[in-house]
């Protein structure tokens, strides 16, 4: 026994498994003990992405986050949650926490990394993003040159939103949700509405792309809006 | 023979060959035509990324781009380096074209997409971008809950990065080279010193991570600054 186990945040991608990393798969094929956040009685999709890498004999740790419109009940969940891989880390072993997309990119990881990087030793393997995800399955170019491209949580207020739409060369529109009557007026009002593509569950089988008109109300949790101003027109621009 | 062939862009990663994807692994590795930028007589980065995985059979097509103040010369080479891959697309073949980072995010392969989508097949493969792969080197979150991530680069003008930095939550600033000097004075300005973290070459054996006041100046190309304002304070607020 040699000290403390580590905890390693393994980001998985969009969701389809091919794009895990080869250090991912590597990874989660050799843990002992993962880890991952699951709905209570529900399916984790994180543990659905790694399904092909991970080893028969691996110990699975299940936490359990309720969605409430308190914050309380999931900061308690991430609370007990970092108690129990805790007591894995100081019995010496690894606890390798599967992430959707990228541990730090909005990820659930890091209500972990936050209550436990301050006592054990922490690595983060970084994951495909949806933003990137979305823009291949797009066929659209996402920032070129010296463009500014800003990542929008659909929750900010209008006011915010607007000024931060209206700043960017490009700009991915993450949680739409109820919001996305909201945003679609929004992006109407800034005349942005004919550089938005809609997309959801990118990189799966039940990938959708539909116009912006056509996208459902409520939004699905993975779904997404890109808008792209300005890269296009340059890259093609002719001698 | 069934008509021609498709173009695959495919994302690498930031420099850690392990953190190329499953599916670009096996893409590259399957591909009989692969073709790649360089700067004129030297090696070239994407290429020695992929290295693990090409086939000793590939056919390489060097796309040799020079840097010049002007615009005509790189544009003069990508025009070339499209009719080359048409060339091959025309007679059936697939191309891969690796592609450092993530194709769409300040990548050098929009500049053949741009050329080739409106008449050959593209499909994009995405891949780890260099934020994802600086903040999980970095051990620090981008982005979490409702905040605003904005991808900065460098050459824009003070008064654009001022009011950009000022108003996100979280920011990378990109392409740092010999504009770190004003880049440095500007966080400074905003009181962000304390919060920057400065990363060069992340994931490769030569990786740094330096106090910003140590940074060279000039930075090398493949250096960053990532500023987090919010994350880790709310994260972990206690119950």
């Amino acid at each position: 026994m040699s000290g403390p186990g580590r905890m390693i945040g393994v980001g998985l991608g969009p969701g389809d498994p091919d794009l895990v990393t080869v250090k991912a798969a590597r990874t989660i094929g050799a843990a002992e003990v993962i880890a991952y956040p699951a709905l209570p009685g529900a399916d984790s999709f994180a543990r659905r992405i790694a399904a092909p890498y991970v080893s028969a004999d691996a110990r699975e740790l299940v936490i359990e986050v309720p969605i409430t419109p308190a914050r309380g009940p999931a900061q308690a969940a991430y609370d007990a949650g970092a108690v129990r891989i805790a007591e894995v880390l100081d019995s010496g072993a690894d606890v390798v926490v599967l992430c959707e997309g990228d541990p730090f990119f909005y990820g659930s990881f890091m209500y972990l990394h936050a209550r436990l990087a301050g006592a054990y030793e922490v690595e983060v393997i970084p994951g495909i993003t949806s933003v990137a995800a979305a823009s291949a399955a797009l066929g659209q170019p996402l920032t070129a040159r010296n463009e500014v491209l800003a990542t929008l949580p659909a929750p900010l207020d209008s006011e915010t939103l607007r000024s931060r739409m209206d700043t960017a060369d490009s700009f991915a529109v993450m949680k739409l949700g109820r919001h996305i009557g909201r945003i679609r007026a929004l992006l109407d009002d800034l005349g942005l509405t004919g550089q938005a593509r809609y997309i959801e569950r990118a990189t799966l089988p039940e990938q959708r792309i539909l116009p912006l008109a056509e996208a459902p109300d409520p939004a699905p949790y993975f779904s997404m809006i890109l808008v792209t101003k300005g890269a296009d027109p340059w890259l093609k621009s002719p001698l």
